[in-house]
């Protein structure tokens, strides 16, 4: 397979290729890796397809240069780590985190990934059974789950690389052969030689700055809030009985209120997958394309917004905005378009983005350098140049929407 | 606008800001440049919208360079020429070439685009008529026309260029650069300084690389092709009455035979375009994705094949495939399946695709080269080294498709 | 002119053009940027010639978008700026920083380069005297000596992507159109627009990573001493009378002492100058190899090292060497070598190296963030991210070296 | 090591890296892979060290792709092939072809590089045998020659890549993957697959490109003319007994008239291959930098030319210049310089080049297609589109050079 970033692609085994051309993965052509980005960066349409096979590409390399320091890694377990990372993100629904939530309530896509997993497990003869184990984190040796999700696998090496590239934001990209050639394993767990080190702040570095200026764009935010509301809306329309129109695989999200608890029970899953592996991004543009003809005055205003890329006014800030100012907004915004107080939470709505680029939630998950005398130091103190205390913060930032063309 | 391959791309005016706001170009976001190529190279996702902003950019690089030869070009004309190149493909529909004469009956996207332009310039009061002058090749200065449509226009070094670097096929780079600092202008025609004939032997050379590996692509054709099928059933049924799944806009061109003379007639011209203006690639995916479900079997075989990229076989020769081998291929495929004779129509196929890299009509369109004793001569004589007469004949190639399990 | 990295280079002006034509200008082709880092990194072999064109392309470019920001640059002015930065290496010497010092006592590269300049000058009938009063820093207008030598000047911005570009070291790019898009004037004063902190924070972190993976590299620094070292020596033999192979203008040097003092008595300045701008790497490289063969055993003995690229080993730490230490290692070398203690001195030696990415001398030095309500903060507190009290710190470490067959 | 164009360079066994430490390698270091070429690309300064490693990166890449499609290359072998390639441009003299006849007579670099591989293999115990026999084509597999030296070797395909990258001339650039994935070898011979055929005519086409915008770029010949008029003047004042500056290396060369036939006694060859092994660029440049200012006012003009790049013009013309147009330049440049017939010899002067991009001397020695059938074909049959009379064709030119500042 051809890439635009790492040239060849090689596929280096039966089973790898059979779970590539599976209905699953080929699903994730129609799937963009950055949803709606592309308002801001029009270069930035590359999908969750390829970012799969480049992870990929990258953990043969990881497992080669490991392997030559002397760490052994059988076939099975090289195998099955190259699955676990081709499938990481195979749950993802359409447009990706902004519409998760509106199709699946408290939609996990690890979760979904790993249901469907299971399902390719058994459709491929349990042959997945040690790849979902590292995915799981339920396998002794913990540097391969860590390969695969951890403060340096191969999807963050993959998306910030593949992300800078298509966005054209050159400033976003790392040295990703050069990180991979210091990672090293002590105890089981990935660690980083101790030269790397202006490497990984560099990869700091530059995954804060994907993050305000791509990841958190503010125009893409207003979007994706903008994609949000109109699902919003339909499934409220579809409650009340309205008819919408839909694929089937979207009808059924719509009209069903299903929740990530249902996924539970072994006879409503089957149901559940089967229509999830039938949505992707065009499932969503087109309902929004023809809703943006529909009677209901909000859906079809909030729709051919949309459609024509007239986004929303965002305006963001440290603090939470005060009462007052939303109602300032809400009144000069009623002035024209007279709706009642429910219709207009769809035009002026408010919420939060947060983000923080190395935080850890428990030990195992920091970035530790390896000195030549063989003592571990983690990143944060190792470092003497980077604020990790900023790093590992949670920066949250609060925005309110409101259609442009009112000036407020 | 940020752009991976030329960075930053300024937009120089009013109203062309507009026209790339106008629901006409944002339309083009949602239709990819290369049709179902990413199947095979998974990186050529980019779209219609980002090739025209490149078109733009690389033509007001060489307004510039015209300019500081001393040939003059009005603000005026440079912006008609911008906007020309602009809207060049305006009236490209779904999967561009693929899908045309499935959708309008002797579809001429050039004839598509030019009533498109003729409605922007009603909604821009007129503002627009030099560039459609430009555009139709009726204004004095010829050599405008020709950096939007010619043998070295603008066009064709974007999307050179960024196919090559979308499908990540390196070797089809060329040297735009250098190649729009060698254009000059002589008589109102464009033409080429002696010292870029390399670039040139090169452009061209490159051209017909990126044919044969990307354009003409084996297994792109075989998805095409199936695609060009499926909407040749989808008609079938429609004009029979069975009904399918389709967003109203495709509705419309599945159940109405619109045909390319129907444009002429004013009263008819408005609907169609409004309702071709709402069609694009995410249109034609849902639905084939629902027919698989489809109870014609015909059609259902036929997405679900698609949908999944289980691509049919192609074997391409210089001649035609005989009668008897293609009765012997749909023999075996009817061994399996058990189609009618005009079912299997459908699943065994053959066709023609021709392809020429310097082809011309009139002497107008050859790429002169300009010596510094002012003499110009045809590339075809200047360059002792291509062999002209194969670049100008048109390579006319056979094809035969059938399901890949047969094995035949 | 032709460059890998920006393309074609144009020169605006004739006087320009005659600068860059000129004896003084055009020694620099035979300079390398990076003296001895092709011992490490075989691709660095570009020359302070080629930089100085770098950073006329990028000034060009910060004026055109100063310009466009609406603050004046008179043509003059524009012109006088492009100057000082075309010139503003000139008075370096051979393999720069490494020798300058065996060559002239305290030798200063900026004063050596502000008399070339005033020759110069007088050379062109004063055409230079606005550019040497701003590469002076005694112009009104601040901005245009800090983009000339600053923070953020075009040095600077050329330096970092032309050495990361002939190392190879692919981590060390920056995002040079960025940061000057990002440029603005408060105050005569340079400052950078708040939404480019991101590429600054990652300017200052790729600048680190070249100064401790390229500019600081033990193995360079190893090389370097050597070099400085056998300068010394040839110096000491030269002083005793001892014959020398070596060019004229080298032999000028090693047989009379020099001091940066004497340049400032006009009648010895012509002279110095003279020898010095015929000086460049080749007549050292040749001189080494030469004295490889020379009957002082020192000597020879330290030039068969470097011509051969036998080079010193090297250990870094962050305090001083204890003398005993110092001792056991001539003490080694001793056994084999059977030197004087004087000569032993060429064999073992220890020095310092030093380096602070982001250090100030005075409030004008300063990166300034302009946020968007018109207050200036320096990217000391405006980046919540960098340790700048880190980056400000000037590092400094302490090295020894001695030869490598030796198992110490 | 680090190369700017492959990233990593590996050494993959002790002998190489030996080999690659050896003073006969590290001399390469000095000599400039495209000598005077700087003077029009100021970035080509990259060295004949650098496309030695280069080109050594590319065989280990071959040499897999080849095993992956069986055929057996033994680990004696690939060592062999490897060292093979790494020495093929070991016995290149200073500033490569220009100077080589100035300093041996009827000078032949693939005889001496075999000098000093056999010198190479005396010290290395006979360990270079195998490699000497690939090298001089008497291996039994063929195609292990062939990947050293002809149509499609790793010095080629190194070179042009490598010339392109420093120079800039971005068209230059070959798809060297895709080339050499495409090679297979059938009967001991190196072949290319059918489906590599438009590389293939690429790579001819760009190489065609590099030879007339670089290679033999008009002012290029200009300067290397030059440089071998100084070198003749100065021979012809070494014979008549004047001292001459130089290092003791070049005064051999140009006190002794050394010619190709003196290395086949013995006796000599070692005193000879010692001079020849201490020289590189830095002799000739600091001697022609030197002799400026000679009491010769030949050799002192030339000398001044050269160094400060006052280049002689250069007219270039298909057939040979008359006598009567010669005799007119050689008046008009006598009114200004008064010098004897003898001396305008050097400031007035004409040669010739030439070029064939794709000539082959024997059957073995053209690229052969393989197609899928097994049948072989040569490139000038196989491809439709070359005209490879014209490839095959030797392009002689002729030139005439004269000092700039006459207007003749």
């Amino acid at each position: 397979m051809n890439d635009p970033i790492y040239g060849f692609i090689n596929i280096s085994s039966d089973i790898i290729f059979d779970l590539v051309e599976h209905p699953y993965f080929q699903r994730l052509r129609r799937i963009k890796q950055l949803g709606l980005t592309n308002f801001v960066y029009p270069g930035a349409n590359h999908t969750r397809f390829q970012h799969g096979l480049g992870s990929l590409h990258l953990m043969e390399i990881a497992i080669n240069d490991i392997r030559s320091k002397g760490h052994e890694i059988t076939p099975e377990e090289s195998e099955a780590v190259i699955i676990a990372i081709l499938l990481h993100d195979i749950g993802h629904g359409p447009f990706s985190h902004a519409l998760e939530y509106a199709i699946i309530e408290n939609f996990n896509h690890e979760q979904i990934s790993f249901l469907m997993m299971k399902e390719l497990n058994r459709q491929f003869d349990n042959r997945l059974s040690l790849a979902i184990k590292i995915f799981q984190n339920k396998y002794h040796k913990k540097f391969l789950h860590q390969l695969v999700s951890g403060q340096l696998d191969m999807d963050r090496l993959d998306y910030l690389n593949r992300d800078s590239f298509f966005t054209g934001v050159s400033e976003g990209v790392i040295g990703t052969d050069r990180i991979i050639k210091m990672l090293n394993v002590v105890d089981d767990q990935l660690v980083v030689e101790a030269k790397g080190i202006y490497s990984i702040e560099k990869f700091l570095i530059a995954r804060r700055l994907m993050y305000w200026q791509v990841y958190l764009h503010k125009t893409v935010l207003s979007a994706e809030n903008l994609l949000v509301n109109i699902l919003k809306r339909a499934k409220k329309l579809a409650s009340e009985g309205h008819e919408l129109f839909a694929t089937p695989a979207l009808h059924y999200f719509l009209y069903n209120k299903i929740k990530m608890d249902d996924l539970n029970h072994t006879d409503s899953t089957r149901e559940i997958l089967n229509n999830f592996s039938k949505l992707d991004d065009n499932d969503i543009v087109v309902s929004t394309k023809v809703w943006a003809d529909h009677k209901d005055k909000v859906l079809s205003k909030l729709c051919s917004h949309l459609t024509n890329r007239l986004l929303f006014k965002i305006e963001i800030q440290n603090k939470p905005f005060s009462e007052s100012r939303i109602n300032e907004i809400k009144a000069t915004v009623n002035k024209r378009l007279r709706y009642t107080a429910e219709e207009l939470a769809y035009f002026v709505f408010t919420g939060t983005i947060s983000n923080n680029t190395y935080n850890y939630n428990s030990n195992d998950d920091r970035i530790k350098i390896l000195y030549n005398n063989g003592i571990l130091v983690d990143i944060a103190e190792a470092s003497d140049m980077l604020n990790i205390a900023v790093l590992s913060k949670i920066v949250k930032k609060h925005f309110v929407c409101y259609p442009k063309e009112l000036n407020i």
